[in-house]
């Protein structure tokens, strides 16, 4: 299946639909040196490289199984089964590389992992570095001026907690990158793409399949798949409270005497917590706060008996005030500054320790916290958060670079977390959600979800935006995501005066609409935002319950549905939310990023508009159900009417779903 | 004077205080390859390099006069004099050059043409591109956020339309670069300069010199220094007025009347005008408008009776409705795309093309403009706007491409203007003021002004970016800039409803204010502004008559004094706005940016801040008189009384001036 020929000063190497070319005037590769400025502020990274030199490669020779360009650097291709490895070592000192690989007019470009703004990434430049997701994300926008303004974060379309450098391309092939260094993948040209990595020695991946199902397959066998879901994450909704025993309890008994299907509550200030010019925020010390949750190991254990599990909080930073941290320090656990201290970072507002993933025995221990002070007290699972934050200048214990560890970070992370489930006996039973991710994360993190949305309608951080992150995981090797029903960042309290006129809070119309989208998602869970006084909340008014009761409802109805996807995704690697172009052809399915299918039975368009009660749908060429009308559509474009309960989505006629 | 010595693998070639040094590991020289993407809105340029390969030069050969770097780049010394030309030459196809320069530790660097933010550059890394200054000019500052979400115009502490690649360093030398493209100085190295060009072959130039004096003297030999100035620029003051006969001549008189010394009124609107969101603007088809000044002839020949002089504007641009336009576009006079079809450039709201200066007929055709329908007319002066739009990818008719010619338009519209004036015999009587400039157009420039600022206080854009500007300017050769009364750039009516608690207008007393600094230029001019209604105007109310009347009287008293420095510039390049470090030792003259010399015996030290009376001057070790009060004061920091109508200006108590 490998093809390696050469004629004169040319070269290609050719292994199913992928071809490398090279010859001294387009070259395949570039090497060279640079040393990079990195710049932290919340989470967001300003990335520079003082380029030394940047050589494109000219001469090659073929020596046994290596090809030698400019005696500069080494390529060896390695076939495994339907794997090819291009491993590519330096033979003088250099740390950059471009490679460049053919590019069809008409190809289409997906995953990248969890990409917010665009499903199709052809005619972008895609920075891989794992960072906030940023507020507006988008400078046209002035939402995001004011939050680049008033917190320096206010990102761009690109910016991801869970960026991965593995992209799918429409003729078919996967490429991926074996490395965490800093990366640009470069789609914005029409005879070629190119892919910047600032490491070396460096392998890259390859694999071309007939079918997007044998790709898809493929990629998930060779990255890894999300662990087994606990089946209770469909039998209702798991509600964002917080405030202390007597306050989750009543929230919850009123909603619940109502007919609210609760499968948990998610209390995510467990711990404590404390009120920043951010909103209310958490006290990061991980062991239950005996003020707000007095014997709460007891309120577990009895609602645990109503059906109903607790859900926690925990993120790899320790809170300055807390025993945790004396703890940490004193036995040198934390990430340390070049100069030997520890390095405290600013996050939101208050300066935190971060927890060193590469010491082993730090590991071990914040892996022991998670056991005795989590698990111990029977939480069913929590929100593990962050996992963005390591600065690029910090020094680890295993001597890494932390400019190369930055993006393996919320793999560690995730691996502490899994293993802490794992070695308790608690997989499958045990869930825990992460927002941050990278290459080979997904196998240890059996639910992520969308992290920080604006609450609002807009199309690169509003409600509108958890679809093209949905169908970009999916292409990423990630089957199950969800998202904070009506978003979380709320700009409110904290703005200056004069940009008032700016505040943006969650409306009821929004949080029913979100509400709608999540019925589709594996696990629906609210969230009360930044600043849960100025926002819609779930109980904020009679409609809301009755809406938000009806969607549950809806949700719960699915879980076969649900649990069948669950096994298409486990033994086939076919994620939950599928591009509707995996199944049907036609140009606009190439780029479609606001409608997607369920499986491979529904067909769900969510109403992502402000003020409209009709959604214009496309659909592909087969016959539609709609779900509420019961009428049948072809393929095509139609007006569905959507009035708020009734999301759009359709059944295959030719599957029988319900 | 030039040394050139070889040790092994190492170079090193001295010329007075410059070194410049290679070795394998430190290059003298890099050597690339790069296709620049320049997309421009409003005059502000983003620019990208798709950088082909960037090479570090290693090997180098010494050939009779020449050395060779890597069969790649020829370099020749040649000594002019005391100038060392530094020639190089690429023997294959590159077109990017960095070169590196020794720096000492605690070099600082002035120059760079034009620099509102900073005078001592040291530490920046600094873009040489003629644009728009940009309105705010500061990412940290909101106005400048609204600017860029508004009008995409923010701009950036470096934006200038006066930029130019000459630094001087605090070690006594200069050095420039001869050629045209895109460039960024970058001084923030410790060890290091690096020039970066996009162009070759270039020259660099180098001149070392034992004092200051003979530094700006061999700086402003070698450039060329400004044409003679009018004195008559020294009678009085040139107020800003238009809007059609009647009201030109009845706010003159009445000012006039009161006692106001005018010098020359400049009607900007000569040509009509028309009406657009950014504010009023002109009609740009460069003849007198019969509907607003029916026979201006006549007003011109009457007022100079009076001896007031009037002064008209023109631009490189042409209107699409004038009758101009159409005789050049007729003709083939305009800039064009690559298509064939003309440029239109929108420059603030409405499209206009471009005289393509490259073509010697319509440069002829367009000067002979101006002598007919500016000079023949008897106008005294105008204002010679704009110079810094023509778009990097026009196609020009000498075939030059455009992105190395963009640099060179102020320079050929300055000289179009110098010619018309020059040929018409009226040099020295006529005078015409610019904003753009850059290598080579002082010698054709009788007077700069600093473009559009912002009409409030801030360092960036505001009143206080004037004399760094001056300083900046000081150092690259240039003697004669002032600036508009109370500045010019208003954020009102154009403003989106939400963001109108950001207007920005004139006030009372920063008009005062600005007159105040105004005093020490050669010469005193109003604006209106671009929305003039808003802006307080010097006719606002009595005091501010009264006010200006003292100033301009002072101005007028200065006179000698003005005409004495002149001199100093014609004979010996000595500026008329001088750094104190230039007679004074100290480490914080070397910084200082807001206070300057006038000449050798005048020191300025403005009020620059709202609502204050008190001004804090540093002076320098000498004997200082305070002109209001004539205490003498010495070197140290003083805080002087400052009320308005009392601008802290010191005379050197050794010097005789008034």
């Amino acid at each position: 299946m490998l093809r390696v020929e050469t004629r004169g000063e040319e070269l290609s190497i050719t292994f199913g639909n992928i071809t490398l070319k090279h010859s001294p005037n387009k070259p395949l590769l570039f090497y060279g040196y640079g040393e990079a400025n990195y710049s932290m502020s919340h989470g967001n990274f300003k990335i520079e490289d003082e380029l030394f030199c940047k050589i494109p490669a000219k001469r090659f020779n073929i020596e046994d199984s290596k090809i030698v360009f400019d005696d500069s650097v080494e390529m060896k291709l390695i076939v495994q089964k339907d794997l090819l490895v291009v491993r590519l070592h330096p033979l003088r000192k250099f740390n950059r590389l471009w490679i460049r690989l053919d590019a069809h007019k008409d190809e289409h470009i997906y995953g990248c992992g969890e990409q917010y703004s665009h499903f199709d990434l052809r005619g972008k430049k895609v920075p891989i570095f794992v960072s906030e997701q940023g507020v507006g994300r988008n400078r046209k926008d002035f939402l995001t001026l004011i939050a680049d303004f008033v917190y320096d974060a206010g990102g761009d379309w690109y910016s991801t907690y869970f960026p991965q450098p593995l992209f799918v391309s429409s003729r078919k092939y996967f490429c991926f990158v074996d490395g965490s260094s800093y990366m640009v993948f470069d789609f914005s040209k029409e005879d070629f793409f190119e892919l910047m990595v600032w490491q070396l020695p460096v392998d890259l991946y390859f694999s071309s399949q007939e079918t997007w199902e044998e790709l898809l397959n493929k990629l998930t066998e060779t990255l890894g798949r999300q662990p087994t879901l606990p089946e209770w994450v469909y039998d209702g909704i798991v509600l964002g409270i917080q405030g202390g025993t007597d306050i989750v309890l009543k929230k919850l008994n009123k909603v619940r005497s109502k007919g609210l299907k609760v499968t948990g509550i998610w209390i995510q200030d467990w711990e404590g917590r404390r009120v920043t010019t951010f909103g209310k925020q958490l006290f990061w010390n991980w062991s239950y706060s005996e003020e707000l949750y007095r014997d709460l190991p007891k309120t577990i254990e009895k609602l645990k008996e109503e059906g109903i599990r607790v859900l926690g909080y925990i993120n790899p930073f320790l809170a300055l005030e807390g025993e945790l941290y004396r703890e940490a320090s004193k036995k040198g656990y934390l990430v340390r500054k070049n100069d030997g201290t520890e390095y405290h970072v600013v996050i939101t507002t208050f300066p935190a320790a971060i927890v060193d993933l590469t010491n082993p025995e730090a590991f071990e221990w914040l892996k022991g916290v998670i056991k005795k002070n989590m698990i111990d007290i029977d939480l069913s699972g929590w929100m593990a958060d962050y996992g963005e934050y390591l600065p690029a200048d910090a020094k680890l214990f295993s001597g890494e670079p932390a400019e190369i560890f930055h993006n393996k970070f919320p793999v560690e992370w995730a691996r502490l977390n899994y293993e802490a489930v794992k070695e308790s006996g608690k997989l499958g039973e045990i869930i825990f959600f992460m927002r941050s991710g990278y290459l080979r994360s997904v196998r240890y993190t059996p639910m992520y979800w969308h992290g920080d949305q604006l609450v609002n309608w807009s199309k690169d951080d509003g409600l509108p935006s958890v679809i093209p992150a949905k169908l970009s995981l999916a292409m990423s090797g990630v089957a199950f995501a969800h998202s904070d029903i009506g978003g979380y960042t709320t700009l409110a309290k904290n703005l200056p005066e004069r940009l008032m006129s700016f505040k943006t809070v969650r409306t009821k119309e929004l949080f029913m609409r979100w509400a709608e989208l999540s019925v589709f998602e594996p696990m629906m869970r609210t969230h009360e935002g930044n600043w849960p006084e100025e926002n819609w909340q779930f109980d904020s008014d009679e409609e809301t319950i009755d809406h938000l009761i009806k969607m549950v409802n809806l949700h719960v109805q699915l879980k076969p549905y649900f649990l069948a996807c669950q096994k298409e995704y486990f033994e086939r690697g076919l994620p939950l939310f599928r591009p509707i172009m995996l199944y049907y052809d036609g140009d606009e399915f190439k780029i479609e990023q606001y409608e997607f299918l369920l499986g491979r039975d529904i067909l769900v368009a969510p109403v992502l508009e402000e003020k409209t009660i009709v959604r214009k749908v496309i659909l592909p060429d087969d016959e539609w159900v709609h779900y509420w009308s019961g009428k049948v559509y072809r393929g095509g474009e139609h007006e569905i009417a959507a009035p708020l309960g009734e999301p759009p989505f359709f059944i295959r006629k030719e599957a029988r779903v319900f």
